[in-house]
C-alpha cells in the first residue's frame, strides 16, 4: 500500500457500468516525510475518506478485494484512513494534530 | 486509476485475435495540475472516448473487467470520461470549459 | 499497453519449460514522439513481429491471455504490429513510410 | 521481491474490514548498497518484523499468498526477515553486525 | 520480462513458509547496453542461475507460474539463463565471451 492524501474528487457521467455508485477521489502519494512524491492516483473510496485526510491506498488486483470494489474495473482503492504514522519511534503524522494545523496550508 | 488525455489512435492490422474490434487510443497521463507527466499508455476504449477528452484509465488485471475487454490481452482500459476534477474545493478541470478554450492549443 | 520498437532477440537455452517455443524479443518503449523512453522489456512474440517494427506490448497477467502465452511464466507479450499512430489528427508513425526511411538509422 | 528496511508503523482505525488484525509497517526500499532508494511502501507483516530490520517484501497479487493476507485487500507483504545479503561474494548486509552498529544512525 | 544480472544471494531464516526451499537471488536490472539501470530485485530462482549470469526475470502473478514458485508469495522469478542478446543484428551480450572477459571487473 502507499500513503496518500485526498486532495479532490473526480466526476464522470459517462463511464463503465462497473464504476456506478463508486466515489472516486484524487489522491497524492506521500513520502516518509509526509510530503507529496508528485505521483497522483484516482482511487475508489471504500472507507468514506474526506478531503485532506491521509489514507492507505491498495493497488492492482488487491483493489478489487473490498466489498465496494468486488469485480469492478478498479485498480486503486482507499482501504484505510490513517490516524498515526510513526517512524523511528517518533510521530511523523498524527491526524488529530494535522487537522488543526498542518492542513491549513494545503486545504484552506 | 490515472487521469489521462486522449491524444490519438493506434491502428494495428496484424494483431492477436483478442484485440479484434477494440478501439485503441493513445493516452497521456496527467498530473494534478492537469499537465502531461510524460508517461504514455495505449488503452482500449470501453466508453466511446474522443480526442482531447480527459479520461479515467484502469490498468492491470482490472483492465479486463469491462464488458468490452473481458478475457482480452489488454492491460489498460478507459473506464470513464471525466466531466470535472476538483482539488481543494476548486475546479482544476471542467469539461464544458475545457472544450471551449483549454484544448485549443493541444487539439486544433 | 505500451508502444515499443523491436530491436533484438534473446536466446536462452536453460530456461523454465514454460518458455519453450516462445520467441523472445527485446523491445524499447517509445514515447508519443516515437522516441525511446530508455525503458527496455523482453516480450514474448504472439504476432510474428520483426526487427525495427513498432509494436503494442501488453504486460502483467494480461500477457498470458494470448494463445501463445496461456499459463506461461511470461509478463510481457507483443499483441499487435502497429501500422499507424495518429496524434492530434496527424500521423506520428506510419509503417509504410517508416520502413523506407525512418528505420535506416536504427536498423542498418 | 524488494529489500526494504522497516522504519515505522501505521495506525488506522477506520479501515476496510479486510485489514483487521493486520500489522501495517512503513518500509523503505533499499538499493544494492543497502541505501534507501527514496521509495516507500506500507506492508502487511506476515513474519513478525521489527523496527530497523531488513526485510523481503512481495507485491501485487503475490502479497495475498501468505496465511495472514489471504483474500485481503493488501498489495504488499513482508515475507521474510533478512539475515544476510551477499554480493560478489562479499557480505553487504549482516543482521548480527547491523544490529550492533549500522542501525545506530538510523534508529536511535 | 527484464534482463538482469545475478549479483548475490539473500539469506532469510525467519520467513513465510511459502518461501521454504526457494533460492533467493539479488538481481540487477540491465538496460539494452547491458549496463545496470540502478533497479534491484530479489528473485526466486527457477533455473539454477549462478553469480554474474545474465538472466530473464518474470514479475507479478506470472512469477508464480513456474513449478518452483506455484502458489508461493513470490513476485519475481528467474525463468531463463541468457546465452545471447542481439540488437540490430549485432551481439550485445554473448555468455561464452562474457564469462571470459566482461565479468572480470564485476565478479572477481
Amino acid at each position: 500500500m502507499i500513503l496518500g492524501q485526498v486532495v479532490g474528487t473526480v466526476v464522470s457521467t459517462r463511464k463503465d457500468s462497473g464504476l456506478s455508485g463508486l466515489k472516486l477521489l484524487v489522491v497524492r502519494e506521500l513520502d516518509d516525510a509526509m510530503k507529496p512524491t508528485g505521483h497522483l492516483v484516482v482511487s475508489a473510496d471504500a472507507v468514506g475518506a474526506g478531503r485532506d485526510e491521509v489514507v492507505l491506498v491498495a493497488a492492482g488486483s488487491s483493489a478489487r478485494l473490498t466489498e465496494a470494489t468486488k469485480d469492478k474495473p478498479v485498480d486503486s482503492v482507499i482501504v484505510g484512513i490513517v490516524d498515526l504514522v510513526q517512524e523511528h519511534g517518533k510521530s511523523v503524522y498524527d491526524k488529530s494534530v494535522h487537522q488543526q494545523s498542518a492542513t491549513s496550508g494545503a486545504a484552506s
